[in-house]
């Protein structure tokens, strides 16, 4: 049976961003299994499958529902071992989580800065609304103050993924000589930015834009799929 | 046979403090091999072996001899497969580079400012003449132009262990459920400081402060055998 994946989406449906969502689909791709997304803007969230969750990526795999997208991934690590794994045994799964702790903590809060007016006006009038007051709430400034800080951002957002440029000088993939979903975690993010905004991050001889660009040709390129953003 | 260690040491023999060395004295117990420790201080690093390698650690095993914590924890988990595993499978194998990558390029360079004149401090006089030496010349600055930056490399240290406290909402070890050698990765930073130097860098309540209690505790108290330093 197909799995139903509720993704987030501005104006344009065709343009999927929420880096959660896309460690999603290419955990999905990832495993072979087919999926049918169900585009959800940021309003619709608390409407998805009866309100079971506050955020997205969910999916619905016959019966069973789940939430967030590292959940998602031990489902289905457990729910399809015989698959290509996504996490190359326990070990890898239990240093993914300090991965997530990395993009989360280092990169997601540079990025969001970067990228924040950007993925606003991506949105429809509704969600708009809501993204600002929700931001601004949360951040005691508005969407244009936190912009202010953007080119500074920008400039030192290199720096921030000097980690994986120092793992770049031994193997090809955090996953080592094959992609794993720590990898999605970082793609996550990245994809997140190039979908939405229209700064330039990295060199493109930087060791990370090359492993970026190797993450894009993944899974038939699915990320490709769906162009970087023009201004 | 008792694995032979090299060990870096300063003027006084039991107080180990090289991160590195850390990370393989905590690798041999993991594994529950025995071994014999040799201290080998700055200028006699040349001679290990004949020379066979320009750092500690290193080891002899039989008639092996392996240079590099990261290469003698691949070593151990090859040689050494029905003891306790120090990667939790290929994963977490590869994931700890990214963990490797982290710490060297975050952790160490804040450190190793915060403890560079302390560093030198315990080193017998011949160490301490290279250690000046070369430290001056690969910086072009003299350790105490380097060490000015100490107290804003002390204020900003939690905030670099970000990654680490947002993992540990999720489990109580990089390896998960129980250590793993990512854990000896940033253990061995944080033990380096605490050996050499008496800068206070978490409060007691942290989390990561927390856990680097626990690393403490590992392996019959292997780390805190060797008393914080004082001033």
């Amino acid at each position: 049976m197909t799995i139903k994946l509720f993704d987030l989406i501005g104006a344009d449906d065709a343009r999927p961003f929420s880096p959660h969502c896309w460690k999603t689909m290419m955990s999905l791709a990832h495993k072979g299994l087919p999926y049918e997304r169900e585009g959800v803007p940021f309003t619709e969230v608390p409407n998805v499958e009866d309100g079971i969750s506050p955020i997205v990526p969910v999916i619905r795999d016959g019966s069973r529902i789940v939430a967030d997208s590292f959940l998602i991934a031990d489902y289905l690590e457990e729910t399809y071992p015989d698959r290509p794994s996504l996490f190359g045994g326990e070990g890898g799964q239990a240093a993914a989580r300090l991965v997530e702790g990395w993009s989360q903590t280092s990169l997601h809060p540079a990025l969001g800065v970067i990228a924040l007016l950007e993925i606003h006006d991506r949105l429809a009038p509704a969600d708009q609304a809501y993204f600002r007051s929700s931001r601004e709430s949360r951040m005691g400034k508005t969407l244009e103050q936190v912009t202010e800080g953007r080119a500074a951002e920008i400039a030192g957002f290199a720096a921030r993924m000097q980690p994986l440029r120092h793992m770049l000088k031994s193997q090809l993939w955090i996953g080592g000589s094959e992609p794993l979903f720590a990898d999605y975690i970082v793609f996550g993010a990245l994809q997140w930015v190039r979908v939405t905004s229209t700064a330039q991050l990295l060199d493109a001889a930087d060791p990370v834009a090359q492993w970026f660009e190797r993450c894009l040709d993944l899974h038939d390129g699915l990320g490709r799929s769906v162009p970087a953003a023009s201004a």
